[in-house]
């Protein structure tokens, strides 16, 4: 049988297959253990074998107990007990309120052990409750809708198209960046794709100004904004936002998704007959927040500025309009034409709304995003908060940006003028009618946000980093969709197999890329999406390029030299005239940090005083990357 | 002149009087400040002060060297400053890379005090840019929109008809809980009006676990649940909380406000022709969710069977129907006729939506919520994940809930049939495309229903301080909304006067009680919603009503005669035939917890072994409680 469709095959009957490479599917075989079975064994025998007497605890069921033979799996359910095991143990010392109340408890290392099996599993069949918590069905009401039948139905459409959502369980490690452990905890993968960008998350400056605000000030806020919710820490956390973005002023909202979503929304359907021009390549966020707004709407092709002066020209000067757009478009590593879109804003009446929730952090000398990074060096001798006349970051009107990726935590915010901030707070109702952020996300981002305002050494690693990964991986040839980022989107073109690439890649060489597919991009440009971070080591990065190389060759993947000759595919083997229109950066400048950039950020680290480093565990320190991957 | 007419002069004047008591009125006219003036001040002179080579620093402003002479706010600031410069000379000591890398900074305590300075201003205030950062002004684009304008004459609006939010400063204290301190670190107010109701944010169990979680996992979880941002503590918490309702799954977002949007826009619209029928008191997010979806909607009268019935019937069986409704409603602390309701969607083929955000942790022997409570004593014997059949909580389609009020973090959640589930894991992009919630939020959020779940400690001492400050006020003549539930609504019924009264609690008593105006309520039904807690000793409870006896005569406020002489209102001073329906709760039972569950908490909680204190400082001891309060 053909290897690829076996595990296509398998991948989908049987939930502990998803993640398995082909070099265990003959032990499968001979084992007798086909998918279908071993979800009929899940459903009936969780009900057996759970506990009667204790809340919230099940017993060992009858499937774990199966699949602990499983020549697959089994090896990682017995070291996972074992671990489990342990940890429950502690846990239950460390906390004895945490024991069954009202009933004899059976082991907890069995209660701990059933949530760890369970985590490899899809979110749907995580529940240890099993078949004894069915609720009530509505299949005996005789005449009433389907609605369970409707649910399946649409699941059943996600499977049928490839875009139903298998998770991986993937634990970062805060010890070992940017390592992780799977379900198995001593199962441990390099992960190349997450968006804690520059290692933020793990940053001691961070993590201890989060400990200390969770000693004094407590776990949560306790309130919205208005009642009992707002803080010194929120109002601080704001103002140096507003002053990262030189701007009048900032609001935090949950999530840059909430913030994207209210900002637009309330703005544009109190702006009167407001029209929306949006980049085709916007964030779901913002394409809901346009449709929420109830406003007219304009779709531009991606960073195409004829199309776009074309559409503003249709409207009157007087006419309200808002153009969305974003720096850096997240899964192609395209940069928004920041400043020909300010121009024709101002040459049409209309205002800018640009996301940067891919830059911060990580563009401009102080990390304040592509924006800034416009006027590097005008930024670099002006202090944060202070204005730069003329400079780009004066011609945008609203900018949005995110706590939970270069920053390293959680949370979106705004930041615009004291007005429009004013109004958003006061209008929109997922700003006021929501339980602010937490003590420890406000102490952290603002550590965070100053720690990376002052400190060069992440983002010079970071570029160095992807420098390097673009040059290796054009030298063997695996196809990158050209970009000015820090983002390595590698073209694979079919969803299947882009899913099989990344199950491969984890499971047989403990790295973990997750798969993009439709919806996210569209069919045909599936990809693996690569984040290099200050963290990875030019070992971690010539075993991903060698990984790489034999999975490309496994599965028969495309390689540069053939989508050139099939013509190209979003700019993989295409010889754009107008690269510059595609990228959306100056024409013939290869990278946004430019050579005397980087090496501005070399020279200001290494004359840098009382340099911290960010963590013991980085394998290679300031100075050995310098010598090693400056030219 | 009228001493509440100059106040209320005074806090639309200037934003550093909005929380000033009256005491302190003759001084200020004495200093010559007015509201006009410092505002000119504020504009002008910060940019003159400002550091012009240092990011992110500015210098003492000549409105802080003037306000800081102000008989009202002078002493606080000057007192503040003090602080703030010990405080910014240990955080520099700590975390050196906050310093300015490019310049010389100036001295980092002025920094420092700039923002705790402002901290005590609106937020539109709060950035140390001022006018040097303004952005590029539209008004000299002949013929383009007037933006600003429409920003300005919404805020209008807004200060026009009272609605416009001052958001108080309060810093929540862990270790001094229920105490905050103001702006000034060093004037401490008793918080009586928080949403962490129990007191589990500074819960030590939860702390600990947060901690731990940061040190393991690090500050954030670095991607969307689709990419690298999928835990086992993210399928733990799932977990946790699909057993607590006893459920087959549950699905954690960002915010109960998120989960109520995506959710109920993502199934009504999937759903064909979906019919809503939304409770009229519901919460603004599910109103949005509803709006959201495009499905049509009714609104019924809050409790109103009848009117819920006349608009079910007049759809077909087979038409999909949701009845979306809340356990205990925020403002008024009524109860959603769970029963019935749900009786009501048997009969008509239709599914419940039931957001338990204000009852989660409380209600319930395992703080299920008002579902579990319904059913306490089978719930009692029933081990949290097995299913009770015939039980209320088996009638419930969709439960929502939060981490972030009795569970004390952030976050929100639905727990359902794992279709319903998977499919809005799938479908909902409020879900999919945003950062997935941070390790240390989902550890704690884990130990704290784990926490609660096997204590009635909290539950026993809220109900406890409930009862006696109700009863307290009723003597006072003190008007509260009548409601079974943990919350004291006490009715002002006029916006200016409320928030004059929270002002005057604020200042004169350091007790904190936020006003609720317009649109969280309707005009005349304004309030001062109280919370009483876990953590609230006798002592406070009567100074509160002391306060609160104080406040009411000083503004003339109607008490309960008073409402009872007009006819009454939202309950107060009205015998309502059917109080039953008003309060949603059993006919002739004041309180959800009756007084054989407070009794069964109570023997629990003395028998128990191993009982962990939730915090050192909690002025009452559970027997001290115990002995002093029950009845």
């Amino acid at each position: 049988m053909d290897p690829i469709k076996a595990m296509s095959l398998l991948n989908r009957a049987c939930p502990y297959l998803a993640r398995t490479g082909m070099t265990a599917l003959q032990g499968l075989a001979d084992a007798g253990l086909s998918g279908g079975g071993m979800r009929s064994l899940s459903t009936s025998a969780v009900e057996q074998a759970r506990c009667g007497v204790c809340p919230g605890h099940t017993g060992q069921s009858a499937l774990l107990a199966k699949a602990s033979e499983c020549p697959v799996v089994g090896p990682s359910i017995r070291a996972n007990d074992a671990a489990a095991a342990a940890k429950a143990a502690k846990a239950t010392q460390q906390a004895p309120v945490t024991a069954c109340p009202y009933a004899k408890c059976i082991d907890p290392a069995d209660a701990d052990g059933k949530v760890n099996v369970n985590a490899s599993r899809p979110s749907k069949a995580v529940v240890g409750a099993g078949a004894d918590a069915a609720p009530v069905s509505h299949d005996s009401q005789e005449g009433a809708f389907d609605y369970d039948g409707l649910y399946q139905a649409r699941l059943a459409k996600k499977h049928g198209d490839k875009s139903y959502r298998y998770f991986n369980n993937i634990n970062r490690l805060a010890g070992r960046f940017p390592q992780a452990h799977t379900a198995n905890a001593a199962n441990l993968v390099t992960v190349w794709c997450s968006n804690d960008y520059l290692g933020q998350s793990k940053n001691p400056v961070v993590v201890d100004a989060m400990k200390d605000a969770l000693d004094m000030y407590g776990a949560g806020a306790g309130g919205t904004r208005n009642i009992a919710g707002n803080s010194a820490l929120h109002l601080r956390l704001e103002a140096e936002l507003a002053a990262l973005h030189r701007m009048e002023a900032a609001l935090v909202f949950s999530s840059c998704f909430v913030a994207n979503d209210a900002t637009i929304s309330t703005l544009c359907s109190a702006l009167p007959d407001c029209v929306i021009f949006s980049d085709k390549m916007n964030h779901a966020s913002m394409i809901l927040g346009i449709r929420h707004s109830g406003a007219r709407k304009h779709v531009f092709n991606h960073n195409d500025l004829a199309h776009l002066e074309e559409l503003l020209a249709q409207y009157p000067r007087s006419t309200p309009k808002l153009i969305a757009f974003e720096s850096v478009y997240s899964m192609s590593g395209t940069v928004g034409r920041i400043p020909e879109i300010c121009a024709l804003a101002k040459k049409y009446g209309a205002i800018t709304y640009l996301d940067e929730v891919h830059a911060v952090g990580m563009y401009g000398p102080h990390g304040a995003g592509v924006a800034e990074h416009y006027d590097y060096e005008a930024s670099l001798s002006a202090p944060v908060g202070q204005r730069i006349p003329g400079s780009l970051m004066e011609q945008v009107d609203i900018v949005t940006g995110t706590l939970g990726k270069a920053f390293g935590i959680v949370g979106g915010y705004i930041a615009a003028s004291s007005s429009l901030v004013d109004m958003i707070r006061s209008y929109a109702p997922g700003f006021i009618f929501t339980t602010s952020l937490p003590p420890p996300i406000n102490a952290g981002a603002v550590a965070s946000i100053q720690y990376l305002s002052g400190s060069q050494r992440e983002r010079f690693l970071q570029q160095t980093h992807v420098r390097q990964l673009k040059s290796d991986l054009a030298l063997a040839g695996i196809p990158v969709v050209p970009n000015p980022s820090h983002i390595v989107p590698v073209l694979v073109g079919d969803a299947e197999r882009a899913k099989m690439a990344s199950d491969m890649l984890l499971t047989e060489h403990n790295i973990y890329v997750q798969s993009i597919n439709y919806p996210t991009v569209p069919v045909g440009e599936e990809r693996l999406r690569i984040t290099p971070s200050p963290g990875h080591s030019a070992d971690m990065r010539s075993r991903l390029v060698g990984a790489l190389d034999s999975v490309w060759n496994r599965l028969g993947l495309r390689r540069t030299a053939d989508w050139e000759r099939e013509g190209g595919r979003c700019g993989v083997g295409e010889s754009r005239v107008n690269s510059e229109e595609h990228v959306g950066w100056k024409r013939g400048v290869e990278y946004m940090w430019e050579d005397h950039q980087l090496k501005q950020a070399r020279d200001y680290e290494m004359a840098r005083k009382g340099a911290v480093p960010i963590t013991p565990a980085i394998p290679e320190t300031v100075q050995q990357v310098i010598s090693a991957t400056m030219v």
